[in-house]
């Protein structure tokens, strides 16, 4: 059994995590820390575990956080760095849930959170756990910056384009809709049902975080400069999100159906449509799962990805737990089997 | 391995059904029957159960029912009837997800539904699947009738005060609100998002079918005629059925909380709160738990009852699978615990 | 023209006035106040309102209220009765849409919003602003108490039998299920989107507000004593209250229909459906209509009244205008006529 | 006043028109039909009415619709080309609300709308419906083909850079998301709040009916090819459509803002918010306004465009009174002036 430590177990990560990690066979959940809700009963808080879970919260200060084989900090962005290196170093293997490890450039990664990095240190080693990309050398890994939402979605839609670079880089496109569950449990008022329900509405235009996290992953596939307009969207739903991309072909672009299907047929966790079929972010709800569709309208050189995560699992909790199985040699897709739930 | 099949499986019970089957371990799904879908693959109309499952809707007629060990029937009422006696006869164990063999009385059934009961004489036979009443019968049962959702849902709230005979019985009011999936995946206007979203109203006032299967079960608790004034009411949710009773103390009533605790202490599916907890419909969703409250507001001689239900779980799907369970000497859980998806 | 001031327009009740009152013929807004939006356009926090107002938030320190003939107070509990006093000595008229004058016995306000009331010699003279019962107080008030959005529902459903006094008053039942918005526009958790969306829950079971508010109304009415057990709930969307109301006939009712129809025929805003209709939340959304439906299932003893009104207009800004209309003498549904929106 | 008769009333465009016209001072609405509901009241089907409206479906066969000085075709695709011959024959003008005459190629429209048109002798002369480009034409109209929802939001979003011919023509992208009264009140599985809600998806990737719409209209703005791919999706309520456009600049991009402001700048329709605002489809929720945002990220040769409306109305019913304002003369803004719904 690996004993593990979750650190800010009260947001919509927390709880997904939980919910995953009971039915996983191979894990004993040690510690959870809030430091709001230390004291607190798990169940008192998300009572949908009841009967599943017998935890309570505790103080981060006071949580032998050493004695685990693994922690998910599932904290705002910007905690992880404050204890990544007290951890590693005491033979505690990390994934981080938030984005600190993410981007590899101190100066660019300062530049869109808005603080110092206070462990750049680590920034080198940590592995982007995209299983689909970095399988091995997640395998070793000590420290594990789990991918943002969109970028999971977005980047398992173009790798199959650019691995054969068919498409033009400098014109790439994502318009992306994500759930309001993407913006946490923390009380805000354009998070409120009031606001957000009935209603769409696109942000961030100008720029975004996932952006150059985006164009970083894309850019190390390819190995030339990435240009991605990048536009998400609020969409007045709990979870999932449905990334819409747009790109160029070059050349001449292969049979597209069977360059997916070929390049995703051993992922247990990318599902490539039949032709001429629309994924919907619900037929994932709940699920690890990634579906993705690709089109060339009118056969004309504009190429249509669509991909659809549940932004709670595959692009958070789940790839979590997904990174943890292969990072501690278990079954890849363990705790991560259940069929999404529709309607 | 129980070989069982599936009549109807295009509603919203069958691909619940489905959902919880493949990850039973003791089931093996032989057949799925649809008039209207016949030849579609499963998972083309269900694109949720991809990987999952590998079956194909036949034709009712040429399905092979007779060779499963049990039957679920996912019709539409009425249907049910016209084929159990020919199941039953040929050894065939039958749970009827629809009300053709709930009311005893076949008078009332055939006021109720509207049609007349072309199997008349399994009605005394027949079982009423609510486990936490009649699990000793079900378990020999040949004929399940599994209870209707809003049944489910009162029932359950309210047993433990009609046992010990503490309530007035001719004025039991039962307030419920039910997600729009409770009327079907058939296309009705009033179904609609652009219908039923952002809106909530009461139906059926004047009188509704469950409401005489709901006295009649309530009448084999107490053994005396009970009078319940039971109103409907359609909420803008996909799943979850919110039942809130209200009942007269006739007599000192005892702790309240202690004998909810203590009537459901050891079933599996029914959770009692804490004290001065209201539970939330989001907190059974998926799962086939049934959570409940009691409260006496005021320290009054009127009582309040909460109960929480997912209606395609523990309102149909679910409890049809506990029903199985018990019927075959299965773990009474088993394909049954996953913890409800929250958010 | 009416020179009208609002206190505290940021929240719902405050664009909904703003909403309201731009289509008003005969009131000039003066004034707007908000301390934490001091400076800001008002449309740009309420979008909406572009090409509608011009306005700018204010100090409240520095607001000219004094100059205007009417103020409507649409702040938070606990913060009307710390200026009315200066206000009614000015002589400006005020309209408290929050709850500081509704109860008229101190004791019990202060009991059940938690705070000292510091203006207490003005509860006696506030009228309470519920038109179909006080009219004509309305016309001659300074001071005028709007009604609560639960008590607005409730009282015009029950009005029509308590005061031909043909039901119980000791066993009265109001089972309410309101909109998200009715929680006001606060960054809450159990407001957002992720948390209340597809999900429904009762709260304040052992006690809510409203509770004294409206016993104390239907006290007036009747001239006796009045028991109601009343369980709000927190329904899926963002405006809407359904009230569903079980009372008990004590005597020979009379036809109810023509009661209703009767009591209410030359009222303006509310509107007795048909026999045997129910009127859906939707069917009132943006207007200040009340929709009531009377029942008597299966000839019981019980009924069954439903009323629906939407939560933010005749539950709050629209109820108000009505009661400004009253008050100036000007038509009663100035601003307040336009259809529902549907879908 | 005008005389109006509305043919296939009992959809949304029809509800949606009742609801407009009612508060139009210059217009008496003489007739309504409908097959399916012929002689049901109105109010019945529609109670957001009752009180505004006193009408009868009618019979379109006894509909003494040569009468009316104005006929709106409020039915589906196809019907209005049977009677339009008639009408116009008869002096009565037209507004098509449908699809029947937006596309000047017949065989074009035939091979989108799969059947045969039956009269095709009215394409040349019907204009589009869209004020902003064909206001003189519109005002000689004797056919108005009102536009489709999807066109009227990417056209009005892309004029301004194609009359100044300043982006590429050939990879013109527009990703719109609708809600689920697009699809009209018929009922259809996909459309059942089961189905749609906390879901969202794309559709019609290969190909959509307002595809050459839009392509047309924009073609008659730039007088050259236009290659726009278009890709709609279904979001998750009940009105509203989110157009997200993408163009490459071709030469200096002028003061994007300023461009859009001054073409717009006597629109009474067209909002271009603030720069780095992004509309929110709600914040047109009811209301005519068409709410545009221009934006250039990074300073890269990419433009973005965000453009919202209410589909129901500047997307049908609500530009469909505009284009009879213009017709007959009347001030263009009658009966539409009321701000949106927020929340």
């Amino acid at each position: 059994m690996i004993r593990v430590g979750i650190i800010g177990g009260t947001g919509y990560t927390g709880v997904e995590l939980l919910r995953i990690l009971t039915r996983h066979p191979g894990v004993d959940i040690s510690v959870i820390t809030s430091r709001a809700e230390a004291g607190l009963s798990v169940t008192e808080l998300f009572p949908n575990l009841r009967g599943y879970i017998d935890l309570t919260f505790v103080e981060p200060a006071s949580a032998r956080l050493t004695d685990c084989d693994l922690v998910f900090s599932a904290t705002p962005n910007g905690v992880a760095m404050t204890y990544a290196r007290e951890l590693i170093d005491a033979g505690v293997r990390l994934i981080d849930i938030a984005a600190d490890f993410r981007i590899k450039d101190r100066v660019i990664w300062e530049q869109w959170y808005g603080m110092e990095h206070v462990c750049p240190e680590l920034l080198a080693e940590a592995v982007y756990g995209l299983p689909e990309l970095n399988r091995k050398q997640i395998r070793e890994a000590r420290l594990v910056a789990n991918p943002g939402c969109y970028p999971t979605a977005i980047v398992l839609g173009l790798i199959p384009l650019l691995e054969i670079n068919c498409v033009e880089l400098e014109t790439l496109i994502a318009d992306a809709k994500s759930g309001v569950s993407g913006a946490g449990r923390g009380a805000k008022v354009s998070s409120l049902l009031a606001e957000a329900s009935d209603n769409l509405k696109a942000y961030g235009v100008a720029g975004h975080r996932h952006g150059p996290e985006i164009e970083q992953t894309l850019e190390n596939v390819t190995g030339r400069e990435v240009f991605l307009t990048f536009v998400p969207h609020l969409a007045p739903m709990i979870r999932g999100i449905h990334a819409t991309m747009y790109a160029r072909a070059t050349q001449a672009v292969p049979d597209l159906q069977k360059l997916y299907e070929k390049r995703y047929a051993s992922e247990p966790f990318v599902d490539v449509m039949p032709a001429d079929h629309h994924p919907d972010t619900r037929s994932v709800r709940g699920s690890n799962m990634c579906r993705i569709s690709v089109h060339r309208p009118g056969d004309r050189d504009r190429l249509v990805v669509l991909s659809v995560i549940d932004n709670l699992v595959k692009g958070a909790a789940g790839q979590a737990v997904q990174n943890m199985n292969i990072m501690f040699g278990l079954d890849e897709s363990g705790g991560l089997m259940a069929p999404p739930l529709l309607p």
